[in-house]
């Protein structure tokens, strides 16, 4: 089928993905995962079912795509282009507040909470859903925050012994469960509070 | 109804409540918050439903009274016995790392596994339920957590201007967050690696 290359086809294509994406999230933060069907998606969407099931196997699938385009264009990048570094201004805990800070926005942001919150709880109750997010959401994240600790390892601003690792779920950890179970309010005094409590643990051996 | 003091019948409705709490717990684990339904677990239970209804005003107040029973069990405590304090050798670091191990192999009991999934995932999308979790289960391990580290502040082994809330949250945060997005092997190494962590972060100011 020749249409599909030309450009007002290829317009039409994106017109519809992205259609797609709103419809999942939308659902999946008003009615949960579980009752998020194909169907409704393609209904909201106003696509046929078929289409859905031309471009994604699953469900689950379809979500997760959401998210990533979501994020994508939350942060203003292109579809596909990968997340750029974190900040390095040479300054590791100006860099780690700016980062959480923005982490904090973003998950008190409505457009995010609600299906970042369906699709959370999935994948806590179902272990190949959860995979699948901790592989497409968090793990490209976590490769981030990595590499600005390893690269401020070798500037000498972190002991060497610590484990870049062990050091990032010091960070992200508190604020994703404080967030997921509430337990206190997030804000940025908090993320700040986080970000100098663990640099003081990452302080180079005396 | 004076049978109601007899200790035959304090004995029948302590075997009730029992069966009631381990019918809740199984049936969240097994089909999820959602559709555990206060029917089914009187079925399962092998009691009527009015006995139910008479303890409990709602399925949440039943799963969350049958969380703190087995919290209590677990822990060899009577019902309604307060949890002890934190153990205090004089030794934080290993005090700490003997409570954070500890709660490793609880959430990586298979009695614990799925109910505590099961309630935590509804708890993260329905903020009513979520407020009690952490108002009956929650807090008072943290007031436990904060009362163990204000002693060690008053020993003069943790900084002054630490906040114990914060710097409990730096030790369960990153376990349960683990432990909930299964992003990593949740081991007493990774607690031990946190605890020391965390502790590095709390030494009083040279």
């Amino acid at each position: 089928m020749t249409e599909n290359r030309t450009p007002d086809s290829s317009r039409r294509s994106e017109r519809s993905r992205r259609a797609i994406h709103d419809a999942a999230l939308g659902l999946v933060g008003e009615v949960g995962y579980p009752k998020t069907t194909i169907e409704a998606i393609a209904a909201r969407a106003g696509v046929g079912k078929q289409t859905i099931y031309r471009w994604w196997p699953s469900k689950a699938a379809v979500l997760l795509d959401a998210f990533v385009a979501l994020g994508e264009r939350t942060a203003g990048r292109a579809e596909g282009e990968p997340a750029p570094a974190l900040p390095d201004t040479g300054d590791l805990a100006a860099d780690l507040g700016t980062v959480l800070r923005a982490t904090v926005d973003e998950l008190n942001d409505p457009a995010f909470e609600a299906p970042t919150r369906a699709l959370a709880a999935e994948g806590i109750v179902d272990p190949r859903l959860g995979a699948e997010f901790v592989e497409k959401l968090l793990a490209p994240s976590f490769e981030l925050y990595a590499a600005r600790l390893r690269a401020a390892q070798e500037a000498g601003q972190v002991r060497a012994d610590a484990d870049p690792r062990v050091a990032l779920e010091l960070l992200v950890g508190p604020v994703t469960h404080r967030w997921l179970l509430r337990t206190g309010p997030l804000t940025h005094d908090y993320a700040d509070a986080i970000v100098d409590h663990v640099l003081r643990g990452l302080l180079p051996n005396p």
